[in-house]
């Protein structure tokens, strides 16, 4: 089965009016003009809302009375909760015991039942088969699956429609799912758009895997960026990125940092380590000179207070 | 001269384009719907460059030729700073040799030349007047003028183009420019939203004023928002608030602290102590329960990375 650029579009009508339509925020630094797609302003503070909801929203009345699952530590435990909130249905997410409080916290506040374990004893995949096995919920995928990557291709969407003629677009990787339904549209919507992916020095599995010429498997990563701390790209979202995208963009935790910090002081948007990636990347001048108005998607804004607080200080 | 709404119409026309109309973000709390216009995300990084925008765009050549000059420590400074920038004329800005650093360079940034001064040995208005006599610049006053006032309002006016049915709208009282620009516009556009003012009880100088029934000086106060210190309303904002607020909530230190954290760990925008006054009165209940869809000017973004720090710790 092929994933197209319709898939998208078909994903944008399922979502609309379910999904909010986040401000593009224009920022100007070093020359180039940055459209900022600003996704830590999200409903559930990122923009794995998206995906969730498209998913969601494919499910039948016996499927929905069924509920639905996740196993996340971060954003798209929430993006699943609130979906499922919002249509109606029980979420119950499978969460490590040391997640930060203010994702778990986040979570439960959409009404889903977390489900604890502990991820150096126990196995998280097949609790979560256990759980779906015993009450029928449906599982949604994290990035790796059709609907997941063409909901969050929707973000790259609103962005051009705003911004029609970028000379790049940008946006983090983790498992590949947003940059993955990025590309597809933006291809179809602004052919002469160059795209590229911003990804950890420290988790760098996407880069490896261009390298390589195919998906490479990394040890776990320890990066600040929480959100993109996934070993490997996935088996949907690789090839899509390997005929579209120019190149991946690595960036140091320094860079990172630097960029929340900008970010916060300069613009006035808290953004959360792994949706700064990208913006590190522009910032630090790891894109080609002639790329000067430069589309990005800002995934969430969700971090720790205290984290923030020592980015800052 | 009165001034009236289709002042405030006009000014949106003179600044068009030279000024962001920035997003306006949906945020439910408490039950209630709150609608943020954030001017904090404004060029600048607050609402002053509406008003600067406005005062720079009447003059003719010869006095753009003249410059413009304004006595300030804060955000009225960048906000004629970046006017004049924008307008292609030079800016003056006396400001106090202890302003925050932040703010100094922000203004600067702007090519504003910096006249610093001791504001424990030296009366700013002499120098402001010595060199605009010697200079022939304009002085574009902080928020006692016509032009300011209806500059200001048109953040409001903006925001009732997108959300025209608000139960209220409550915007922070400095000196009152803002307030009653907004004031004007609301009563023409939608006559039935009510209207409050947010203010710092350390400095209370309109909530003073309203009780007594006419302009209150309070001595020098020392608030975290030190966007409103002003020690009285204007002559000519206090006659329009007079005539338009239906009060003014006052809000503790503590209550400005704890919403920039809400807005910076929840919203994920970074709002300086001045411009969290209102959403202070809102998510600590001062208003009226009967509201329940609020607008709120959120006026800059502006502070030491260090006192946002502080707050988040």
């Amino acid at each position: 089965m092929s994933i197209t650029a319709a898939d998208v579009l078909a994903a944008a009508e399922r979502i609309r009016g379910r999904v909010k339509r986040t401000p593009v925020v224009k920022a100007d630094v070093c020359g180039l003009e940055l459209y900022l797609k600003c996704e830590n302003l999200q409903d559930g503070g990122s923009f794995k809302l998206r995906g969730a909801t498209n998913f969601v929203q494919t499910l039948d009345a016996d499927a929905l009375a069924k509920g639905v699952m996740a196993f996340s530590s971060g954003n798209h435990a929430a993006g699943v909760a609130l979906a499922a909130q919002r249509a109606g249905t029980k979420a119950r997410i499978v969460m490590p015991h040391d997640a930060p409080k203010v994702k778990v916290d986040n979570t439960a506040s959409f009404g889903a039942e977390i489900i604890s374990y502990n991820r150096h004893t126990e196995d998280r995949e097949a609790i979560c088969r256990a759980i779906a096995s015993e009450t029928g919920a449906t599982i949604i995928p994290p990035f790796d699956h059709m609907l997941t990557i063409t909901g969050q291709g929707t973000a790259a969407m609103e962005l051009l429609e705003e911004v029609p003629d970028l000379d790049a677009l940008i946006a983090p990787l983790g498992g590949g799912g947003l940059m993955s339904g990025c590309c597809l549209i933006t291809r179809h919507m602004s052919p002469k758009t160059r795209l590229f992916g911003g990804e950890p020095e420290l988790g760098n599995d996407t880069w490896l895997s261009f390298q390589a010429g195919e998906r490479v498997e990394i040890p776990p990563s320890d990066t600040i960026a929480d959100g993109l701390r996934s070993p490997a790209p996935g088996k949907l979202t690789f090839p899509i990125m390997k005929e579209h995208l120019e190149a991946v963009a690595l960036v140091s935790e320094d860079e990172i940092r630097a960029a929340v910090r900008w970010l916060a002081t300069k613009v006035h948007l808290v953004v959360e380590p792994s949706g700064a990636v990208p913006v590190a990347a522009v910032i630090h001048g790891k894109l080609p000179k002639e790329c000067r108005r430069i589309g990005i998607i800002v995934t969430g804004g969700n971090m720790e207070p205290a984290q923030l607080a020592g980015i800052l200080a």
